[in-house]
Protein backbone atom coordinates (compact mmCIF):
# COMPACT_ATOMS: atom_id res chain seq x y z
CA UNK A 1 0.00 0.00 0.00
CA UNK A 2 1.68 3.02 -1.07
CA UNK A 3 1.65 6.61 0.45
CA UNK A 4 -0.16 8.72 -1.55
CA UNK A 5 0.82 12.38 -1.66
CA UNK A 6 -2.01 13.85 -0.57
CA UNK A 7 -1.60 12.11 2.99
CA UNK A 8 1.70 13.92 3.42
CA UNK A 9 0.43 17.66 2.67
CA UNK A 10 -3.15 17.38 5.10
CA UNK A 11 0.22 16.88 7.78
CA UNK A 12 0.06 20.50 7.70
CA UNK A 13 -3.34 21.14 8.53
CA UNK A 14 -3.70 18.57 11.56
CA UNK A 15 -3.39 19.69 15.28
CA UNK A 16 -1.88 17.90 17.80
CA UNK A 17 -4.64 14.83 18.71
CA UNK A 18 -5.03 14.01 14.66
CA UNK A 19 -1.40 13.48 14.56
CA UNK A 20 -0.95 11.35 17.46
CA UNK A 21 -3.89 9.55 16.40
CA UNK A 22 -2.09 9.29 12.92
CA UNK A 23 1.17 8.08 14.65
CA UNK A 24 -0.85 5.78 16.53
CA UNK A 25 -2.57 3.95 13.51
CA UNK A 26 0.80 4.21 11.94
CA UNK A 27 2.36 2.38 14.86
CA UNK A 28 -0.75 -0.52 14.19
CA UNK A 29 -0.12 -0.99 10.74
CA UNK A 30 3.86 -1.48 11.54
CA UNK A 31 2.72 -4.19 14.23
CA UNK A 32 1.13 -6.10 11.45
CA UNK A 33 3.51 -5.53 8.81
CA UNK A 34 5.96 -7.06 11.47
CA UNK A 35 4.12 -9.64 11.98
CA UNK A 36 3.49 -10.56 8.21
CA UNK A 37 7.18 -10.61 7.64
CA UNK A 38 7.97 -13.16 10.51
CA UNK A 39 5.34 -15.55 9.56
CA UNK A 40 6.72 -14.99 5.46
CA UNK A 41 10.14 -15.63 6.93
CA UNK A 42 9.67 -18.93 9.13
CA UNK A 43 7.19 -20.07 6.00
CA UNK A 44 10.21 -19.71 3.67
CA UNK A 45 12.26 -21.70 6.25
CA UNK A 46 9.67 -24.47 6.20
CA UNK A 47 9.91 -24.42 2.47
CA UNK A 48 14.07 -24.51 1.91
CA UNK A 49 13.32 -27.93 5.17
CA UNK A 50 10.78 -29.56 2.65
CA UNK A 51 12.62 -28.97 -0.05
CA UNK A 52 16.55 -30.21 1.76
CA UNK A 53 13.97 -33.70 2.62
CA UNK A 54 13.38 -33.90 -1.05
CA UNK A 55 16.68 -33.11 -2.43
CA UNK A 56 18.13 -35.86 0.15
CA UNK A 57 16.01 -38.17 -1.17
CA UNK A 58 16.57 -37.53 -4.92
CA UNK A 59 20.63 -37.75 -3.74
CA UNK A 60 20.98 -33.93 -5.14
CA UNK A 61 23.24 -31.38 -3.04
CA UNK A 62 21.21 -29.06 -0.58
CA UNK A 63 23.79 -26.13 -1.37
CA UNK A 64 22.87 -24.47 -4.81
CA UNK A 65 25.50 -21.18 -4.58
CA UNK A 66 24.36 -21.15 -8.64
CA UNK A 67 20.84 -20.83 -7.83
CA UNK A 68 21.17 -18.52 -4.49
CA UNK A 69 22.76 -15.93 -6.72
CA UNK A 70 19.87 -16.44 -9.01
CA UNK A 71 17.59 -15.22 -6.32
CA UNK A 72 20.18 -12.74 -4.71
CA UNK A 73 19.82 -11.42 -8.49
CA UNK A 74 15.96 -11.41 -9.10
CA UNK A 75 15.25 -9.90 -5.44
CA UNK A 76 17.07 -7.24 -6.49
CA UNK A 77 15.39 -7.12 -9.89
CA UNK A 78 11.56 -7.40 -8.48
CA UNK A 79 12.86 -4.60 -5.77
CA UNK A 80 10.34 -1.89 -5.94
CA UNK A 81 12.19 0.37 -2.91
CA UNK A 82 12.24 2.51 -1.24
CA UNK A 83 14.75 0.04 0.31
CA UNK A 84 17.76 0.18 -1.78
CA UNK A 85 18.41 -3.23 -4.53
CA UNK A 86 22.19 -3.91 -2.42
CA UNK A 87 20.60 -3.28 0.85
CA UNK A 88 17.68 -5.66 -0.28
CA UNK A 89 20.27 -7.98 -1.64
CA UNK A 90 22.22 -7.76 1.52
CA UNK A 91 18.86 -8.27 3.33
CA UNK A 92 17.97 -11.57 1.56
CA UNK A 93 22.00 -13.00 2.29
CA UNK A 94 21.45 -12.70 5.84
CA UNK A 95 18.07 -14.30 5.71
CA UNK A 96 18.86 -16.76 3.46
CA UNK A 97 22.56 -17.89 5.58
CA UNK A 98 20.59 -18.52 8.77
CA UNK A 99 17.91 -20.92 7.36
CA UNK A 100 21.09 -22.82 5.88
CA UNK A 101 22.62 -22.60 9.33
CA UNK A 102 19.43 -23.75 10.82
CA UNK A 103 19.57 -26.85 8.19
CA UNK A 104 22.93 -28.13 9.32
CA UNK A 105 21.93 -28.24 12.83
CA UNK A 106 19.80 -30.69 12.30
CA UNK B 1 1.48 -23.16 5.34
CA UNK B 2 3.14 -25.66 7.50
CA UNK B 3 4.96 -29.10 5.85
CA UNK B 4 2.58 -32.14 6.40
CA UNK B 5 4.58 -35.02 7.87
CA UNK B 6 2.62 -37.11 5.37
CA UNK B 7 4.16 -35.28 2.81
CA UNK B 8 7.65 -36.13 3.71
CA UNK B 9 7.04 -39.79 4.85
CA UNK B 10 5.32 -40.04 0.71
CA UNK B 11 9.14 -38.91 -0.58
CA UNK B 12 10.65 -42.57 0.01
CA UNK B 13 7.79 -43.80 -2.49
CA UNK B 14 8.77 -41.17 -5.26
CA UNK B 15 10.31 -41.71 -8.46
CA UNK B 16 13.20 -39.51 -9.61
CA UNK B 17 11.04 -37.37 -12.05
CA UNK B 18 8.50 -37.27 -9.62
CA UNK B 19 11.19 -35.81 -7.04
CA UNK B 20 12.47 -33.72 -9.79
CA UNK B 21 8.91 -32.18 -10.30
CA UNK B 22 8.91 -31.29 -6.43
CA UNK B 23 11.88 -29.86 -6.21
CA UNK B 24 10.61 -27.78 -9.08
CA UNK B 25 7.33 -26.96 -7.26
CA UNK B 26 8.99 -26.32 -3.97
CA UNK B 27 11.51 -23.33 -6.05
CA UNK B 28 8.08 -21.92 -7.81
CA UNK B 29 6.95 -21.86 -4.09
CA UNK B 30 10.08 -20.41 -2.27
CA UNK B 31 10.31 -17.57 -5.34
CA UNK B 32 6.65 -16.76 -4.59
CA UNK B 33 7.35 -16.41 -0.87
CA UNK B 34 10.71 -14.11 -1.68
CA UNK B 35 8.07 -11.89 -3.84
CA UNK B 36 6.30 -11.67 -0.62
CA UNK B 37 9.38 -10.86 1.51
CA UNK B 38 10.27 -8.24 -1.03
CA UNK B 39 7.40 -6.38 -0.70
CA UNK B 40 6.36 -6.61 2.58
CA UNK B 41 9.67 -5.10 3.56
CA UNK B 42 9.24 -2.04 1.16
CA UNK B 43 5.62 -1.81 2.40
CA UNK B 44 7.40 -1.69 6.23
CA UNK B 45 9.66 1.14 4.82
CA UNK B 46 6.54 3.05 3.23
CA UNK B 47 5.30 3.36 6.81
CA UNK B 48 8.16 3.57 8.59
CA UNK B 49 9.17 7.18 6.20
CA UNK B 50 5.18 7.84 6.43
CA UNK B 51 5.57 7.92 10.42
CA UNK B 52 8.76 9.82 10.10
CA UNK B 53 6.66 12.56 8.12
CA UNK B 54 3.89 12.98 11.10
CA UNK B 55 6.12 12.92 13.42
CA UNK B 56 8.16 15.44 12.29
CA UNK B 57 4.72 17.33 11.96
CA UNK B 58 3.89 16.82 15.15
CA UNK B 59 7.59 17.54 16.21
CA UNK B 60 8.22 14.35 18.13
CA UNK B 61 11.66 12.61 17.84
CA UNK B 62 12.21 10.14 14.92
CA UNK B 63 14.31 7.26 17.03
CA UNK B 64 12.56 6.30 19.67
CA UNK B 65 14.89 3.24 21.32
CA UNK B 66 12.48 2.23 23.72
CA UNK B 67 9.45 1.53 20.74
CA UNK B 68 12.52 -0.40 18.53
CA UNK B 69 13.42 -2.64 21.78
CA UNK B 70 9.41 -3.35 21.94
CA UNK B 71 9.12 -4.18 18.40
CA UNK B 72 12.24 -6.63 18.75
CA UNK B 73 11.04 -8.12 22.07
CA UNK B 74 7.82 -8.57 20.21
CA UNK B 75 8.91 -10.17 16.85
CA UNK B 76 10.59 -12.46 19.32
CA UNK B 77 7.89 -13.62 21.34
CA UNK B 78 5.58 -13.86 18.21
CA UNK B 79 8.32 -16.17 16.30
CA UNK B 80 6.61 -19.65 15.88
CA UNK B 81 9.74 -20.93 13.92
CA UNK B 82 11.59 -22.94 12.42
CA UNK B 83 14.06 -20.07 12.85
CA UNK B 84 15.36 -19.35 16.43
CA UNK B 85 13.70 -16.09 18.48
CA UNK B 86 17.78 -14.68 18.43
CA UNK B 87 17.90 -15.22 14.71
CA UNK B 88 14.30 -13.44 14.04
CA UNK B 89 15.36 -10.54 16.42
CA UNK B 90 18.99 -10.36 14.84
CA UNK B 91 16.94 -10.28 11.24
CA UNK B 92 14.60 -7.76 11.96
CA UNK B 93 17.61 -5.17 13.96
CA UNK B 94 19.48 -5.44 10.20
CA UNK B 95 15.86 -4.66 8.49
CA UNK B 96 14.86 -1.61 11.05
CA UNK B 97 18.40 -0.29 10.72
CA UNK B 98 18.67 -0.28 7.23
CA UNK B 99 15.71 1.42 6.74
CA UNK B 100 16.41 3.88 9.78
CA UNK B 101 19.84 4.75 7.32
CA UNK B 102 17.31 5.27 4.30
CA UNK B 103 15.36 8.17 6.36
CA UNK B 104 18.50 10.04 7.63
CA UNK B 105 19.73 10.24 3.87
CA UNK B 106 16.58 11.52 2.55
Amino acid sequence: MPVEEGELYNLQTMDEPELNDNIQRLRAQLDEVDRQIVRTINHRALLVQELAAVKGEAGVALYDPKREEKILQRVAEENAGPIYDATMREIFEIIMHRIRDLESYR
